[in-house]
Formats: structure tokens, sequence, C-alpha cells
């Protein structure tokens, strides 16, 4: 034993490397999972490059077989992704394929991939199951097409480029296609996969999604709009998020020569007047000093000021593309056709600087699952989340903090599913496999307040759904017994039985005229 | 738009950008998660160390406040991490404690840390939330003590050294000091802070724990024994779990000039018969061939043979150092002082050629607490799990693969926690912050056999009680009835009452018995 306490050794290993060892963590934990984390990823990249080039997303997903057998249940799979989206420019492609903590979304942008890790991690994961390279062809200028095989090397986390071939683009092509082989469980991985496919055809219903599944069985979602939402734009970040870190990084690399610009140049909605008022008031720095000759005491008493200055603009949510009530509203009538929905757009709101909007639908009945509980669906920047609800934000506010009693519904008992779409700059995952979302204060309080508006209208309509009940059986009651009435009376009084039908019909109306309210 | 499109632009950012970026990846969503976070990366790490210098761990911590306001609610805490540990020799600190994915303990070994990274985070989240650098102070060798004050250079993670100071050390000190600022909320954080605290004392019984809170109130848990476990002891990879980067990286550093030595040199549990007989059965490759000259070709076949061959013996579980039994034991009946407890432990297993072990209590009645479901413990490789439970591996097993009625318990009303540790060379965590552990299908299995048993035995412990409680009604009936019956019968009879002790005392003693039996 002394002899390895003695022993004990430091060293550094590279991001990939990092993932290599703890696949787990990024959503590769076994061969069902890895599968659909690879299509997942793959699939949100190409999403992701559509509306980067502005166009209507045609994503094509294929997963063959070649019949060779992996570790037990699981075998080898090709799986090739193609998209019409902006491409990727050709000296970037080793890069954003063969290593990890690369992209270009590092923004303050929405966008589905956030981390640079994604794509790569399929692909490494493919790589150290099957020992293959894998095929990236992609055109960004419609004008040649670049094709590229490629591997990882793991312990640098660089690229390796194999081959690199350049072919012309004879009919203006632009998009990327991957193809890579890895090991994976396709039986088990299956009802994730195609759910994932379903849902995100409820939040992009402006794609066309193909997918041919290792059976030749072909899956294909159609876009019901050609309309693409107002793509995302980026903005410059709100002083209320700015740490001591992230102004450095500004201050080394500003151009401006005073406190006034530097601040109009560089942050969120700050003009002039602000500028200046912030800067005699909150932060007591003289307007005109240069930014690049702040002492590290005065960037600290800065950041602060910026912090609790009450006179900045909330960050605009401009830069945010939510669903909206009626794409929402149509995604859900599509796919559920529930007898009742309501659909809530939370007006834009901000954690740490980052805006964010929260839209909430409530259905009920019809195609709606009855699962013995309420049913959660959850959305992020329109990626659907299938994987450990009960860790996210959303289901603490469905399931613990929403009293259900209180909007007149049974959890156990009624087909009630609740849909959480929340579209941010950054959204606040608390896995790398982008699993579930952290219960940041903002955000609970904007999930909670549309549940409860969305539920003060369901509430609404379970009531008029019972009074109806409770008409329609006083109305059946009426039916079967004032004929047999009228009659017994008449024949009582030795007269001619009376017309009732008029009584019958004036309750009757009022019945319909209740349904027709409850239908619009 | 058409700008932006143009604009897209790649870069790389450093591991400590990335989790500077996305702190909640790592456990820092909140004022109060970060400050749980914090204070349970430093103690696993010292815990470590004790283990690591074999000594029973002294570790204190203290957490102060100077009443320095943060964002609404929370506040800057000073956080003191003390133990008498295996230190850090000087050279390692800088890096150790200022930079991200640099460690010690990436190796085949039972440790808590793995990723090389929840201690520089905790560093990291500090210097961002309150700009202040680290102190570090340790001596490895007893002879000399080194004091570093440090802060990251997060765009390079690299380590910046503010202040180096050498200091002797009169009384041979061993052990590491660490003093960090950070932001934090303590009113929220106690009750996971204590609680982890409490489960750190039950799995790591022979630890002194004293922890003085802000408002200086001192909680301290005393070590049960002195006895440490057996030191865990770093093992060679399996060849089960050798991957083709795995086996290319041990050909790059081995000197061996055959296969034979080359196998029974770098893996677990390989001799020459065994490795003869791989090599020509399975592998195909000559004995003799030099392990440099393989082709890539024949390194992926050699991988695959690796992997179906089934001639290779179980890894060992010597390098794993599970509670054992009695401990265990000992560490929920001081905790909980159940009416009943069975520890089970199971038989060393494998996943990816990694060795585990599996430990499953079950403990009914007494203190556990009643929460209208069976309470859930879970702990890895000695730490305590707190967050996340229903992502875990452990909450499927106990929550959706057991089968309670089966075992006579109702989990809605019946008082039952299941406990359950799991240790090996490398736990599957789901996630950077060391919640929740991947469902591995191995891992699935020995946790659901081992509830099995440990049910089977609280399931008889249960009937007995049942049959006691029958029992004693049966005796009360006895004891309310008899001696009225025996004065009527003896009144009608004209005689003196018989004497019905010894009547009533038989049968009293088989319940007696009934009891001890179940208390033993």
């Amino acid at each position: 034993m002394v002899e390895a306490i003695g022993r004990e050794e430091f060293y550094e290993i590279s991001p990939a490397d990092f993932f290599y060892r703890n696949r787990d963590i990024a959503g590769f934990s076994n061969p069902a999972r890895a599968l659909y984390s690879a299509v997942r990823e793959l699939v949100e990249n190409s999403l992701d490059a559509g509306e980067q080039a502005g166009r209507p997303p045609d994503i094509y997903v294929r997963l063959s077989c070649d019949g060779e057998k992996g570790e037990e249940g699981s075998s080898v799979y090709t799986l090739r992704v193609e998209d019409n989206g902006s491409g990727v420019p050709a000296r970037y492609i080793p890069h954003a394929f063969g290593q990890v903590f690369y992209g270009s979304k590092y923004r303050l942008k929405q966008a589905r991939g956030t981390f640079g890790l994604g794509g790569t991690m399929a692909i490494l994961y493919g790589q150290i199951t099957t020992n293959s390279p894998v095929h990236v062809t992609s055109s960004a200028d419609g004008k040649r097409i670049h094709s590229y095989t490629l591997m990882i090397d793991i312990k640098n986390n660089r690229p390796i480029v194999l081959k690199h071939k350049v072919l012309s683009n004879h009919n203006g092509w632009k998009g990327t296609i991957i193809e890579t082989k890895l090991e994976g469980e396709y039986s088990r991985a299956m009802p994730k996969i195609l759910e994932y496919f379903r849902q995100t055809a409820i939040v992009a219903p402006y794609a066309n999604l193909t997918f041919v599944d290792p059976k030749g069985r072909l899956y294909r979602f159609e876009r019901a709009t050609e309309n693409m939402p107002k793509p995302p734009v980026e903005i410059k970040p709100h002083p209320y998020g700015i740490d001591v870190e992230t102004m450095k990084r500004m201050i080394a690399v500003t151009q401006c020569r005073d406190m006034v610009s530097f601040l109009r140049e560089h942050f969120h909605r700050i003009g002039r007047t602000v500028a200046l008022r912030f800067l005699t008031e909150a932060a007591k720095i003289p307007p005109r000093r240069r930014p690049k000759r702040l002492t590290n005491d005065e960037i600290v008493k800065l950041v602060k000021a910026m912090r609790s200055f009450n006179g900045f603009r909330a960050p605009s949510a401009e830069c945010l593309s939510p669903l909206g009530v009626e794409l929402f509203k149509a995604g859900i009538v599509k796919e559920l056709k529930p007898e009742f929905v309501s659909v809530k757009q939370r007006p834009p709101s901000v954690y740490l600087g980052y805006p964010f909007i929260v839209e909430v639908a409530i259905a009920y009945g019809g195609g709606v699952p009855k699962t013995g509980d309420i049913v959660l669906y959850r959305f992020a920047n329109r990626i659907p989340l299938l994987y450990d609800e009960a860790s996210d934000v959303a289901w603490k506010v469905v399931h613990q903090l929403v009293n259900w009693r209180y909007y007149k519904v049974d959890p156990a008992h009624d087909p009630v599913a609740v849909f959480i779409h929340i579209c941010s700059t950054k959204i606040p995952y608390r896995s790398v496999g982008k699993e579930f979302i952290a219960d940041v204060p903002e955000i609970e309080r904007e999930i909670l307040n549309g549940v409860r508006e969305a539920a003060r209208e369901l509430s609404l309509f379970l009531s008029r759904k019972i009074a109806v009940e409770r008409e329609r059986q006083r109305l059946d009651a009426f039916e079967k017994y004032l004929p047999k009435i009228a009659r017994f009376s008449s024949e009582l009084a030795g007269r001619k039985p009376p017309n009732i039908k008029p009584l019958l019909k004036s309750v009757m109306r009022y019945v319909l005229e209740e349904e027709r309210s409850v239908a619009s």
C-alpha cells in the first residue's frame, strides 16, 4: 500500500477524452439510448441549419443494419442524415465534426444546439464502437461540394482527415449529409425515436421529416406550412447577466475609447441617456474613462453596479422565436384531437440577463392518453425532451406546485395533457444530453403562471361540461316522463293529448347553445 | 438576415469555458444548489485524500457569511474545508485546483471523484460570483507547507498563481486546507447540506465530520470506528471492456515485444495459459507477434475477439471496497433505529469490463419516515446521492420493477426504506454533478436481485408480525373472557373458581417467544 500511496500521478485529459470515458453523461449510456441520442443530435443540427438558411427544412434520416452483430442484443447500424440547410463552410468541417467544444452556436441566439458537443459525440460514439470513420458531405455556397472522411484523435481532441474530395455541384445544392456507423439496439430504441419524430413534427410544423427505419419502414411527417417562424436574431448581452469574467473579455476586445460608447456598443438596449445615468449615479465611473484603463477593482464595482441598477430596459424578446398560440394549438389539435385545448403565451421574461418566453397548453379528452396521471410534454427551443421528466422544472410545477383539485381536475382519472415550451437564448439544461431543465426561479414562476392561466380556462370548461351533463340528465328525464305525464293527464281529463314538442324543444335549445359555446 | 447567414463563425472553447457557460450542468444551477455542490465536492476530495493516506479522516468544514449581499436572497459566503488527508504535492497544486479535466483519479480504482472537475468547479463558481481567488494550503510530505493563492484563466483553462509561499512545518502536519468565497443561499441549502453530512456519516463511519454553519451552529459527526475499510487498489483493465481506442493507447506505451507478454502485462487476470489459448483459438494472432507491428485491421479483430471470447476470468472484486453487511447495518440502525433491517451484499459483477458490487438494505418501522411511499437512500462509492432520484436506476428498480404487494408491503402505508450502495472502479453517472446513475442492464439486474433477496426477509418478518398480531388478539380475548367464563361456570356449579393463570401463561409464553425471535 505504501507504494500505491506514493505513486499518485496527476495529468490532464482532453474534453474528447473526458466524454470518451464518460459517455453516459452525454446520453450514450447503452446501445438503445445511444441510437436515440445520435439520431436526435444530428436531426437537431439539421433543423438549426435549415433555420440558419431561412429555408423550410427537408430532413431525410435513414437507419440501416448490415447484419453485423455487436454486444448482446445490439448490432452495427449505419445512420445517414441529409438536410437542405445552410451547409458548413469547407474549412470548418473537420473541426465542427471532429472536435468537442467547437461550434458556431456559442452565441446569444435561440438555437437547438449550444454545447458544440452533440454531433461530435454521436460521431465519437460511432468511432469507438465500430472503429469506422464518419463521412461528411456539405456545400455552403452552392458552388462546390466538399466531402470529408474523418476520424477523431480522442486523446488530443482534434480531427484526423482521412480523405478530402471536392466535387462539382451542378444543381447548386446546399446542405449537409452525414453518414456514420455505430453500435445500437433499434428494437429497444424504436419507441423513443418515433416519439421524437412525432413530437418534433408538432413543434416544427414547417419541416418535412422522413425516416426510414432498419426494417425499411418509411415514416413521413409532412410539413403543414411553408411559413418559417421569424428567424432568431443574435443579441448583445444584457447588463443584468454580466459577471466579471465576461466584462473582462469585452474590455479586451473593445475598440471603444470611452465608457458611454462602450456600454452602447456592447450591451443590449443601452442608449446614451441610460448609459450616462448609470455611470454617474450607480457605477460612479467618469463617462469619458477609457474602458481598457479600468482597474480590477473598478471592473468589479462596475459589474456590481450593473446588477443592482434598475434603470436598464428589460431584454427584448425580439431575439426569441416562440411557437405562437395558433401554431402550438394547431400542432396539438392535429396530433391529439382533444375535446378542449387552451394555449397561453406568457410575456417575455428574463433570468440572469437571458430573455425567455414560456408557452403553456392544456388539452383535455379526445386522444389524450389516459395514464392515471397528467401527461406532460416538454419542449425547449423546439426540441422535444423525452427523458428524465421527473428531474425537470416543468414536472415540479405540474406534479408538485399546482393544486389540480382547485381546477376541478382529478389527475388520476381525467384525461389531461400539459404542454410546456420554453424558448430562450440560453436554456438552462442540467444535463449534457439536454434532457431536463434546471428549476431557475424565474422560469419556474413563469411556467406556474402559465399553467394556472390555462387551467382556469380548463376549469371553466369542466364546470360547463358538468352543467351541460346535469342539464342533459334533466332533459332526459323530461323527454322520458313528459309525454307519459301529458298522455296520462289528458286521459284522466278525457281530452286529446297536447303537443309537448315546443316545450321540450325550448329546453333542448338551451342545451344546444351550451354545447355550441363549448366547442367554439 | 442575409447578413446573419453569412456571418456564421466557428470557434473552440476550453473545458473551463464550457462549464463557465453551462454551470447548471455541473450542479451549480442557483445559489442554494451551488452552495450544496461546493461543500459536497470539497468534502469528497477530502474523504478520498484520507483514504489515499490510509488515515481515518478528520474533516472540518466552516461556512461563514461576512454579511455582503449578492443577488436577491443570496449572500457571499466563505467556505473553508480542512482535512488530514494525503495532501497534494506542491508542483501539482495550481493545476489540480485551477484547471478543469486535470486530476489524479483517472484510473481504474474506486474513488469518489473521477471527473477531475468538481473541486475546480467549486472554485470556478466562487471566482465568477465573487471575483475572489482561492487559497490552497497543503503538505503532502509533512516537511514543508505550500500555500497558494490562485485564480483560473477560464478562457485558456489554466491556473494563474497570484501568490506562493513555503512555510515550515514543525508538527509534521499533512493534509489540505481550501478556502474560497462564493455566492450562495444557505437558508435554502441547509436541509440538503445537513442531510448530506448525515448520510455521509452513515457510509463513512470511520470519519470525523465537523460542520460549523453561518450562524455558528456546530454539527459534529463522530467516527464510530477507527477501522478504515480496506483501501481500494488500482487494477489493470479487463479485456471485456476494451475498445479500439484503449487498445491503441496501450500498444503505444507498451514495452512488451510479443503478444503473450503484452496480454499478461497490461490486462486484468490474464495468465500465460489463457493468453495462449485466446491468441490461437479466438484472435488467430501469432503469440510471438510484436504488439507495435499489429495493423489497424488486426487491432480491430483483436478487440472483437476479446469481447466474444469467454475464457477470461471475471474481474476480481479485490479492487473494490464495499461497506460490508455489518457496517452498513450499523449505520442504518444508528440512524433510523428500525424495527427490522435486512442487508444483502451481492457477489461481484461486471459491466463493460468494470467490476462492481451492489449492497442493498431494507429497513422497516422505527424511525423510518412515513412519506406515503417507499423511502430510497442512494449511495455510490460511499457518496450519498440526494438529487434527481427519479432518474436513477435504483428508483426504476424500487418503484417500477419490484412488485411490493408480493412481499406483503403496501408502499403507500408501510414505513419501508430501501438503501442501495453501488461501488465500482467506474460509476456510470449520467450527470456531471454525480446525482444519478445510468440504467446499465448489469447494474439494474444486480440491484433488482439484491432488493428481492432483502424483500423476501422483510416478507417473512411481516408474515410473522401479522401472525403475532393475530395471536395477540386471540390472547386478548382469552385474557378478557377466560376469567369471566371460569367465574361464571364455577358459580353455576357452586364451586370455588379455578386458578386459570397457568393456562393463560402457557399461551403467553408462545407469543413471547415469537417476539423474541423477531427481535433477534
